[in-house]
């Protein structure tokens, strides 16, 4: 009947494409419909308005692409520089290193800073070229703000405040494919010119909107920058928006009602409450990791991510291993080690529409399998650790008082 | 936008409804059809030749009821029975009592054998009855294969050899609801004459359909019952049989394609390896209890159940309590305790479309609530000691091998 | 895939089960939940208030039985009556033929008042009836308000204005299967003591729900009715009405979920403008039968339904051929004569959630069957005269406006 | 609850989006999945097999872009050509013109043949260009198969022999949007570099993936195609497939079970007999137009498309107002005019998932606005015409016969 079939539910914890909740996917569920009818721009408008809600921002202006990540990166830069251009890139784990090569390939004069993986940006180093920038050749910094292969969370605030110190012009170019709607990101109050994610992540939809957001320093930039585009062209979407008519292609009109749900269910929960509990599950997954006696990927606690944890398993195991089993055995997915890290850690994705339990059921997996592959665990020590802490932290759910 | 919100899946574990699969969902996620058309009875042939194997029977005559378990308890007896008639019924929890009720309300002489609740049916009385019966006054015994309210299984093995013992005529009914496609249950084996189950069961699908299951001897008793019944006739059903058509009223269309897709993954994952995954998943469950140091509120383990554990809470605490706390705070839904035990105990459901790490996500959110409650609990130690056992049984996905 | 596959949508026309609006389908689209959760009774409350709206009144007592028409009829028979007791029912058609089945088979004295088929209930023997029974020995007038097999609408407001002339005590139980949400129906007003529905028929739902509803004068006579009733006993559900509970037995979530969207799609539009829907549609086909040269079943205009039309075919065509015809070759579903009109008649349904130009592709697809089966039919004509009906007729979308 | 509500079925007859079989929606309806599971590799590997058959070629290597039909052209174009190449393109309406629109962005030399809307390529034009290109100065001939904003074929037969007289090397770049899966197409034997489609077209899909089959000898040209690409390079993908992973991105899960189910879908009916009832489709509404008395804005029978009819409507008669109508009344969604022709075309799309009652049904809704807007049109007089052919040549559904 399906590809292959595991009895009872799959347990879904790669950090994306993550779990979509059945009332974004009864909203999806239906037929297309003519997207030049007054019906589609009319939600449009409120999409564009709400989304904005997302990225912090009054002042950006946001843009639903039919595409991923890998697309909604290129819209942010083809839309901003020009071949040539400087951007200084941190180099941190395998999206970061992606994102760098499709800056070189987009023929940018990539000034690549690196960091072992498991570390954060090293803003020592930004610091240092922006000061001796002084010609300002740098025409955009470019982040990651959770590198999703490391379980690395950047600190974008510090970035801003490194800019500010120097005066610097740079754009400021965001990837927030792991945190938006998961992290505490701020597009306005950080100076954030562009911002980006997809729908897969943390918005808990399928695969298929790169939502891009730019600041009025980013749209003017635009109509400068001479990097060749057309699809990725933010000119073709700002045409319609001043129509009214807001799609310069035709759009997924189930995505549209799947983000409208999306963003409701973000909204009744409340983003920051949707934030914490965010925090709460990244909390208890690091809690019962070092239960269990393993290592984070992630160095230090600064850089700990809400979203993701990559765990490092001991010399001995193939953390491949680990994946493969869970998806075998106990109906389990979670995510690989990539690059340099594969089959040193496994991933634990834990973001979008998911609660302590599933959490809790995912690390009680996690043990059973870690004994298959011969690693000395405790049963059951990470959970205890895990709901010692939410035990004490979960709200009540604010609907059911 | 739904009823009342919470973050994440719910997780259902009251003992039915219970979780429906992806599958069974997407297959009854469509528009009526004419239920006269060629393709309909096309369709319902196989049902009715595949749902026979659920009962384990080959001479069996099913019928698919659009009603309840309350309606296939009535169908049951109406057709066999005839007013004044002798039942010997055993009062073992509250829905035995159900049936009980019922079966008085339709004017039997019911001749009640009752339990402790948390006990299974008294089959020495049985046999003392049927020992002196020598007139075959008793006309039909009535019993739930599974309890629902205490977590009870009844042995239906040993009342075969009672009643073949005194080779006494008597008609063999078995409540099947929370039993069929769940435990061992062997209809021509067991020489079972009546067996009944619901659609929201074990069969995983929406409440809707009421399966009774008739041998030919009871088949046989229909001809000559004079039970007053129209909607629940068998005999309604076989003229349409005889036609082709198969339908005296309107099925409904989703039903019949979710029963489809349900029989499917049953007969995919192996009808006895769902079994044998019921007694992994209920004794995972009784080893938890244990650890926790809570009782079953079953009092011998013949009678232990692998659908349905009731769990005993100490005299200080209310169960109902805990049950709206894993509501409010977990989006976890448990059975409440019913009339007798009331406020002593809440159920854990685990049956149907379940697996070993949707158990153990139960079980840690228990444990939590456990302490909400002020129960001396030890965090973890529930899930340790059903994931030790689990992480020894648990099979591979075939299909994923 | 599925069970016989044909490109293109089905055009379902048969006069129930009928067409599900998406926004009901999406609203099912769901995993079970337990319904002793504080939600369901929630929406439960809103459900039962809101369908007494649809039945026209304020006294009555509605339930929502998980059953089918048939046992919807069943109920309200054995709630009211007891063996022996005497009914007037006019057998009109085969579900009103079945209908006194049923009353025969639960032991009333049926005294059947016969007409044509194509006639409707015959008001003046009522009247003599009546006239005649001094003593009131009649205790229950049963009358379907439309049936379904001859497209005959039977005025109720007549049989009532009867009733109160001879100050008759008798009860009045309606069969509002296939009028209830298309045709003008009024509970209150017209002194209907019960009257019932099936989800599947203008709810325009799956089959699944029997829709009671009961005045306070059929509820009084339900507490000395003698007829033997537990699955449906109103009694049962008044109980937990009372508990603030509401469900005797478990209910189907996703028909409470889908009758919710039903009925605020009914609300959205009207239910007054939904009965006019059904005017113009019942026109419109009425129309081209006549343009197409064909008879209507149905002998006298005032006994015309606005929800189905049953087609009087030539004697040289069999009736079966065009509907077996419409199957095969054009995707259309259409009703089949039953009984004593099989092979004379066919019949379109033209209720639920359906609108014009559905009607009128389907009406296109009759004329070409009739050329098929080799009636001289001028192609387009039945055509041409709905739609000089319909353009004049049809109004403008009031969300669209 | 939905953005506007009107009652029954919206008929959408605009040439994309188009109706979604329940089948590919049912298909859809699931949860994400981790996309690097051995799961989706398996299904990926059947589509891409399988999709090579609609485009009937064995040597062409597929690409499933999540994009849209927009992306589909720039992955096309910037594969095989280099910044200033020269290609030969034809504007001959809205699509095409946007095409060259994008070419130009792009910076190719785009050497443009102009016809009336309404007409198809000039091949005489072509024909000469190539005579006069001895030097091999011409890189790619980019053609629409069909116009979309007129409803014009163009028949690329033709343009291959012409290719070939010339043994000229330019490749053939193909834009098959509203052909492929709808009309007569093949790649191989017409020797087409690039043919692409999008999936809300004949796929009767969402929008979302951009599908781009490319000739060995167009994966020859990307290797020195200089154009900058990174989303949309192919060489991203086939570094994958022959990884057996597939996917340099994250796809969406849900998409790739609707194209399976899709395919499945049209095999089942058979390719050529999708492509045949088109042809029904598109001569019964070419019928009716002529029966109108209106004009179809494709001047010449050789060009007349089976997958869209672009209607011209009398001077007086503004033909926004007819779609506008066609939505507040009829809740029928016809195309637009575009650009040169708006106001004075509507269209008619009859592709994708659809059957001949449901486009008489909307014929029939086009004579009653036609009549609403003051055309003195013979109500009838178009279904009459059309189905007068139908009746001739519908099939019998195969699976029902």
């Amino acid at each position: 009947m399906d590809y292959v079939y595991g009895p009872g539910r799959n347990h879904l914890f790669v950090p994306g494409p993550v779990n979509i909740p059945e009332q974004v996917l009864r909203a999806m569920n239906r037929n297309n419909e003519d997207y030049r009818s007054p019906a589609i721009p009319a939600m449009t408008k409120t999409l564009l308005e709400d989304v904005k809600k997302i990225f912090k921002t009054t002042s950006g202006t946001p843009f639903l692409f039919p595409t991923t990540g890998t697309g909604a990166w290129e819209s942010a830069l083809t839309n901003t520089l020009s071949p040539g251009d400087r951007t200084v890139s941190f180099l941190i784990g395998q999206f970061s290193l992606l994102w760098i090569d499709q800056q070189q390939r987009l023929n940018f004069n990539v000034d690549v800073v690196e960091s072992e993986w498991g570390r954060g940006a090293d803003l020592d180093i930004l610091e240092s070229k922006l000061a001796s920038d002084t010609a300002h050749t740098i025409k955009a910094i470019c982040i990651v703000h959770n590198e999703t292969a490391t379980g690395v969370t950047n600190n974008l605030s510090t970035v801003r405040k490194i800019l500010d110190a120097y005066q610097h012009p740079a754009l400021l170019l965001v990837d927030g494919v792991s945190s938006i709607c998961a992290l505490d990101f701020r597009m306005d109050e950080w100076g954030v010119d562009v911002a980006l994610t997809g729908s897969q992540k943390a918005l808990s939809l399928p695969t298929g909107l790169g939502i891009v957001c730019a600041s009025p320093k980013a749209l003017e930039a635009s109509k400068t920058a001479k990097s060749v585009r057309v699809f990725f062209d933010w000119n073709d979407y700002l045409k319609f928006y001043k129509f009214g008519t807001y799609w310069p292609y035709t759009p997924s009109i189930q995505l549209l009602y799947g983000l409208r749900a999306a963003l409701d269910l973000i909204f009744e929960e409340g983003l920051d409450d949707v934030i914490l509990r965010h925090k709460r599950l990244g909390t208890a997954t690091r809690l019962a990791v070092e239960a269990w006696g393993l290592k984070n990927c992630t160095e230090k606690e600064e850089w700990y991510s809400d979203t993701v944890t990559a765990v490092v398993v001991p010399p001995n195991i193939d953390s491949s291993e680990i994946v493969k089993r869970a998806w075998k055995r106990y109906n389990l997915s979670l995510g690989l080690g990539l690059n340099k890290v594969a089959g040193k850690v496994f991933r634990i994705g834990h973001l979008g529409h998911l609660n302590e339990l599933q959490l809790l059921g995912c690390l009680a997996g996690v043990e059973m399998i870690l004994k298959d592959v011969g690693y000395p665990v405790k049963l059951g020590s990470g959970v205890a650790a895990a709901s010692a802490y939410l035990q004490n932290n979960i709200p009540l759910i604010p609907s059911r008082i």
